[in-house]
């Protein structure tokens, strides 16, 4: 075969497959070194692999449980889920099982507990575990049948994807964070512009995005469409490793002569606060486009999207000072526990709390109408979450709005979608 | 009619039926001074003032309706609620409207909003209204379409009730609070022991006991079937009163030739820490009385029984530099926005994540297995509540047992059931 250069994601791929090149389109079983399951999709896995009675998993330490979707269990059925996975976390011994009280949404928590690093391989039974291509992994969503057999195999079948290169510039304005620059992209490229292909950020913007603003971009790759998101490794990069981690990375850069579908390049300094107006988060518009007030009842902040501490902060420097309008409820929802205890000993839940938000115990709740702020008919949400489907949060005719933390605060302030800028900030 | 003397509770009911006397089991139309509703009641109750074509409510500043018990909203269902309740309290301009971010537990919250002071007279659609008690109230318990006569009328009829006597002496030990002095007194006289009469609390040990005890205490007298339970008011009640209400006040003392149906001596002293176990809370055992094991999954501290600053200083104590046993979910949640606030400035919300708990916004949630900690089949659950009826949490297979917050964070400790004493506190 002539094989042309390689991307990231297929460096990385091809390393897992102990093949020296790979190109897309090929079919490869990779080696794996994570395997990640939540409350609501482990279930499914676990009867799985009963089914096909295996004898046990492939490594007690390589599998990630993490109870985050609907809990505290928010009903029976969840909390019968969240039993099932429990019993079979202490059957095989599973190291990273993480439940009420240590846990947070497992896009959050893994890499804040170091088990996600650059050159990792990774597919996890939730469709945003693309997040991870922030520290320079390959990481993507599978089903729950994959799922149990890469738990038993530790190997997974990928057909190599092709690649998007997205060169990103310049350095993003104060109110500008990462959700502008995904929802930017998926405005452009829409909801399979990116279908069952990797995007590839590099340019000499990507210093100018936090490690917070990565987890975002990469975690909504899946929205385009995209098999994988995946940032090249920096300084920044190393630094948070380190911090979180003591498990060996590797990084991985694109070959020089890597052949990539299409390329687009992103003025980090020209992207506004952009909003996905319903029903797709395609449908975006920036905060100047957005003509008629677009009155809100609710405002959530939190999410595997926008969880994170700089996600707090934003909302923090927004509502410090001021109060959410009446008939908004305001709900922030810490990522982790360890996110929780960091916004608390900052100073942030306090503001939260004297601004009239309410702060819950992290979950993924009202993201997927799970629990604790779902809609009723008619009603409107700005919300720092990743889809806006109909009913996605509630009732089917209730309205999601995407947006970043800093306009989802905004918002709750003046009650309709709203930048910082016009409270002055 | 010759009369005899009267009760607290019946000075109270004849100052509001403009009687000079009145005695047991005489019919009465009282004036009201406060008619609450939470999210499940109120809408029932609305429906049914729709059906009556009432024109409009009797007092704009004389309801209150707080939403507490779904939200921020679990589901569909509960939103839809909500959304009526908001829209009639927009209506009808209702001044005690309580939403996410400004709301607690009612029961809670409305003593300390200062809408509840000692010679009101108060019905709520919610069976715990009993809860104002404390503060030297009579407050009781009503169906929907009471609150909806109510909230209409300002007025409701009541068959004047009899009384127990409950003489408290003594003063309770380091672990023994308001808690232990319920339990003690329903597993004395049984779930039905009270049966429409007021459970009348009187003697020197009150002063031994705080306002949050207080609370506790006339919270619960429902579970021994009473129409009411009622505090005398003394200095603690007016120090109280005075930091949280700018409301007048009437201090009531029964006649002395006032008739009791039974009396009961409690000596505080004497009393241990006690737990209801499955699944009455009369079904009451001493701690020393618990001869085996009882395994727990998990511990909830909280609701309007004992989720007041008093109980969450009392469970922080326990909790800190400690940490919570694996396998156990702690689940503890502050009963209103300011009492959790005050938690947070008194370092309390921070013993609680560092021990590996969770803190929950306010919601009554659980205790009426409504969500954030439903148990699934088999699941043990020590909890802060007040009910611990066959599936009250979740499963009908699970099991809840009734304590203090004391017992309830060293049990979430040890994983079973235990007195702090056995941490060596």
């Amino acid at each position: 075969m002539d094989f042309v250069g390689m991307t990231m994601t297929q460096k990385i791929l091809a390393a897992h497959a102990g093949l020296e090149k790979v190109e897309a389109g090929q079919l490869i079983e990779a080696e794996l070194d994570l395997v990640l399951g939540n409350d609501i999709t482990s279930p499914v896995a676990i009867h799985e692999m009963e089914k096909m009675k295996a004898e046990g998993v492939f490594h007690k330490d390589k599998i990630a449980l993490v109870m985050d979707h609907f809990i505290p269990n928010k009903d029976i059925k969840s909390a019968e889920n969240c039993k099932c996975v429990r019993e079979f976390a202490a059957r095989h011994e599973i190291t990273n099982y993480f439940d009420v009280g240590e846990m947070g949404i497992e896009h959050a928590l893994l890499p804040e507990s170091g088990l996600t690093v650059a050159g990792d391989a990774i597919i996890g039974a939730d469709s945003h575990t693309c997040t991870y291509g922030a520290l320079g992994a390959f990481s993507t969503g599978v089903g729950s049948t994959d799922m149990a057999a890469a738990m038993v195999t530790g190997k997974a079948w990928f057909k190599v994807p092709s690649a998007i290169r997205i060169n990103l510039i310049g350095k993003p304005s104060k109110w500008v964070s990462g959700k502008d620059v995904i929802l930017h992209l998926i405005g452009k490229i829409g909801v399979d512009g990116a279908l069952y292909k990797s995007l590839e950020f590099t340019g000499e913007g990507v210093k100018n995005l936090s490690m917070d603003d990565r987890f975002t971009i990469a975690n909504m790759a899946i929205e385009a469409g995209a098999k994988n998101g995946i940032f090249p490794v920096d300084e920044k990069t190393e630094e948070y490793m380190k911090e979180h981690s003591k498990r060996p990375y590797k990084r991985y850069e694109p070959d020089e002569d890597a052949v990539y579908d299409e390329e687009y390049t992103i003025d980090l300094s020209k992207l506004r606060p952009t909003v996905a107006f319903p029903h797709l988060p395609s449908n975006t518009k920036t905060i100047d486009e957005i003509q008629d007030d677009v009155i809100i009842q609710q405002s959530v902040i939190g999410s595997c999207t926008n969880g994170r501490i700089d996600d707090l902060r934003c909302a923090a420097q927004i509502l410090k000072n001021r109060k959410v309008k009446k008939g908004v409820r305001c709900i922030i929802i810490p990522a982790t526990q360890k996110i929780y205890l960091q916004a608390l000993e900052e100073g942030l839940l306090k503001i939260f709390i004297e601004a009239g938000a309410v702060v819950s115990t992290p979950t993924c709740g009202p993201c997927l109408g799970g629990y604790m702020g779902i809609l009723a008919e008619g009603e409107r949400c700005i919300s720092t979450t990743n889809r806006n489907f109909v009913g996605r949060m509630g009732h089917v005719k209730s309205e999601v709005y995407l947006a970043s933390p800093a306009v989802a605060a905004a918002s709750a302030i003046t009650g309709k979608i709203s930048s910082p800028e016009e409270l002055g900030e």
